[in-house]
């Protein structure tokens, strides 16, 4: 999507192909500043300090990874020994661990002197693939914005709640996806963006990438979108997902199911878009199966912003004396959830319906 | 209750009766300073920069305030001055109103030579009632809490949103004041303690206040009490209210009505504690009928602090050209409410079971 009026992806690679560029995420939305990867110790630490997130980028980074390593060392031990070290970079990131393998499978058999260009390829075509899949659930998912600005005949009035945006993937994005998709056919709409305390990705990241574009937003506290909804001031509620069970229960960044809540007390659409490898097909009931990982204190007792005086701080907001506690996710029952948007079209959140889906991969 | 080891109130004359001491609010969390009001405008100050805040305890204070200014000047022609001054002060306030016209009301009659003490001695009378209200209020839902306990035989977990605690009142507060009880009656008991953004009195006020009681409690963002609730890990919430109708929707500070769904979905009691006069009993339905305050954009854009250098700054987390809405407060319909625990007793909320509550309030 635009930066500055320009098309950007959130990873490419330099005209010369001789490294891969990223934008720094950690300095968002203050300033906007891109990063040179020129090596494996460069990728490994983008993953590692967050500069890049969201689980498509993270993957393609590692590719990438992978790729400037080989131009250096090309032998199976320096092959192995990339591999760990990219695994290390964020240990529960599963798209890490898929990216990383599916390099490490192709390059293996593979003689020394063709692992280099080989790898770069790949690198560069899973980005393609991640932008196919992200457009296409961007398709779909404008079918339903159209659908509802016809029906409505005004502006589609949006919520979003973290950032599931194109920043969290190559381009496009998931649940922004759609709303891009509608943007650029111009239909009116405007986005609800949700700040997502603790880490506050949607003040930062969902503002920042939707003004860059140029579509109308309002950032809105956590607590405001029962309120809103309750007013008729939210026609649909879009989000991702980092992993939906194979019955359609949605684990997603913590408050998700306080505005599913709503949405379903107010009869407002709750839409969830996602690559169909997000469909994790072990699982059943999501809030007894997955667990949900407990982060630092510091994201809820602290929080970074621009002073008046330019410089990036962060400012402590709770008394010394209190604890506080950070899960990062919760699940949203599938009872909740209207559909599914994915790249292969949209489906109720059910085991039936969603058969539909595992059988288009099995295919 | 308590700060430093030592019992406190809000408010508080001084050992000669020359002046009010206040706890200066704004810098809570990071700092305990108290001021004194030596006069009128010190009050109106005090007030309108929310240096005191909270129903009750803005109404005490403009009560403190019209008594320091008899005895400056007593005529006719000051105290109409004085009513009006304090009445421009924070105009929404109800109870700033019915504070300064009950003032004006008793004082009125009474010759000069008489106002400065009858002033002084109502403004202590009506301090002490307040007092016997939410002590009164803490009783009946310490009550609620113990019947908790002594069904689960094990520590109660109480998830409140904002702060309707001591600091909002003259002493004990709403929301908060069955927990002091518990507490203080030696119940073991744990509060979960939403930040409340976007003004943070729940990191700010509530976890400063159950800090310095020694009661337990960790603080959380507000999107976190559906996960807790899904995992049994909230027995009961307990919330303060601004407004509530004949019916039993409760106004309460925006995110109020996303933990009573929560609540409600996971068969969570949801508590609404008040003293009486905030039914408003000429309100129904509280979604259609309650003007919901907006208030500035940047407590949503901005947040204040506390540096690692000492000093305390605002920061801004969102992009500079994105909107931000403020909307203050939501409404919970009374099909989500558990009870409402008032002065008089714990009632259903429906408009039959709180008319018990007007017979009591008329005879």
């Amino acid at each position: 999507m635009k930066v500055n009026g320009t098309p950007c992806r959130t990873i490419w690679s330099t005209a010369d192909d001789t490294a891969v560029a990223i934008i720094d995420q950690t300095k968002l939305p203050h300033v906007f500043a891109t990063l040179l990867l020129e090596n494996m110790r460069d990728a490994e630490r983008a993953i590692r300090d967050m500069q890049v997130r969201g689980a498509p980028l993270i993957g393609v980074t590692a590719a990438y990874g992978v790729a400037l390593s080989m131009r250096d060392h090309a032998s199976d031990a320096a092959l192995q020994a990339t591999c760990d070290k990219l695994l290390t970079s964020r240990p529960t990131a599963v798209n890490l661990r898929w990216a990383v393998e599916k390099m490490r499978l192709l390059l293996a058999p593979l003689p020394e002197s063709e692992r280099a260009s080989a790898a770069w390829q790949e690198a560069a075509r899973i980005a393609d693939e991640d932008v196919a899949i992200n457009a296409s659930i961007g398709e779909h998912g404008c079918e339903l914005i159209n659908a509802m600005y016809l029906k409505k005949q005004a502006k589609v009035n949006i919520l979003t709640h973290c950032n599931a945006g194109w920043l969290a993937t190559v381009d496009w994005g998931t649940a922004l996806a759609p709303i891009y998709k509608a943007f650029d056919a111009g239909i009116p709409l405007h986005v609800w963006v949700d700040e997502t305390r603790p880490r506050n990705q949607g003040a930062s990241l969902t503002a920042w990438e939707l003004g860059q574009h140029g579509v109308p937003h309002t950032v809105i506290s956590d607590n405001t979108g029962g309120h809103l909804m309750q007013h008729g001031m939210v026609d649909m509620v879009i989000v991702g997902t980092d992993r939906v069970t194979a019955r359609g229960d949605v684990c997603n960044k913590i408050g998700t199911y306080l505005k599913a809540l709503a949405a379903f007390d107010n009869g407002v659409p709750f839409y969830v878009a996602l690559p169909t490898p997000t469909i994790d097909w072990t699982l059943q009931d999501g809030v007894k199966e997955i667990p949900i990982e407990e982060r630092t204190a510091e994201e809820v007792t602290h929080i970074s912003g621009l002073c008046d005086d330019g410089r990036v701080r962060s400012v402590r907001i709770t008394p010394e004396y209190s604890h506080a506690a950070n899960y990062g996710f919760d699940v949203t029952p599938a009872r909740l959830v209207t559909s599914l948007v994915t790249e292969r079209g949209v489906v109720k959140a059910n085991a039936e319906s969603m058969l539909v889906l595992m059988e288009k991969v099995a295919a």
